[in-house]
């Protein structure tokens, strides 16, 4: 494998209404109602959406642009116990790859998602669009260790 | 933002009983049972793995190393219409980013994750490991458009 083998390239820009870290909520689903955000691929992957319309939810990866050096072990500013960093959603990742299920809300023009529940910085670079399969995605009974009592809905 | 800012490292490598593109099941959750399979972390990466046995599913992120030149517009090979990648999960993408929810089973050694629901070749290397987090996480309700016909459990 090459070291070009493991780089990334932006597909498009994602549009918030949080221009700080400060403004960015917690999770994509705290704000109540969550805004619609702004999702626009570059032009030459735009064909690549025939067809997405008939999906309610997507999985977006993106690249966290402004994230720290991570930590492996810390204490999350909302807990008190310090925790191992991969049961955390942190952004300051050895990889700062960010995900997010997002509700589909439609498409604006012809190279723009509307999507709800995202909780990143206006102008965060887009790395990936997949569909949400409920059949793969959707585990309704899953626990969530020290993060249960933590949890926002 | 310089070249290297969206450059990505492995954390560790997956080990599954796929040696072959054709080996690897559709997705996850095809094979019944699923196979146990082993994620190692690199050792330097193993504290951020503190507190994982709490939960029961687990979101892994891994590069598809083994990845074609992606195709915008494609006939699935289950599928008889042409679709757009970005609603699909194939492997060759812009970004080959592979996403699996997997079932976590527990750790072998101090570095080892045993978990189930992989798809992918045996020596892929890991990206990432979050939690699942149902609260943002599982969307039971969501429709799968195009996909929703071929969906397999």
């Amino acid at each position: 494998m090459t070291d070009d083998a493991l780089s990334l390239r932006p597909i498009g820009t994602i549009h918030t209404p949080f221009r700080t870290l400060d403004e960015c909520p917690r999770n994509g689903r705290q704000l109540s109602p969550p805004p619609v955000c702004r999702v626009q691929l570059a032009a030459e992957y735009v064909p690549g959406l025939r067809g997405i319309e008939g999906f309610s939810h997507l999985i977006l990866l993106y690249w966290l642009h402004r994230g720290r050096t991570p930590k492996l072990v810390f204490t999350p500013s909302f807990d008190t116990e310090e925790r191992g960093l991969f049961t955390t959603r942190s952004p300051a990742r050895p990889n700062p790859i960010g995900l997010s299920v997002v509700a589909f809300e439609g498409i604006e023009g012809a190279d723009t998602l509307l999507v709800r529940n995202l909780d990143c910085l206006d102008g965060t670079p887009l790395l990936d669009v997949k569909p949400y399969l409920v059949s793969t995605d959707s585990e309704p009974d899953a626990t969530m260790g020290w993060l249960g009592p933590h949890r926002t809905r």
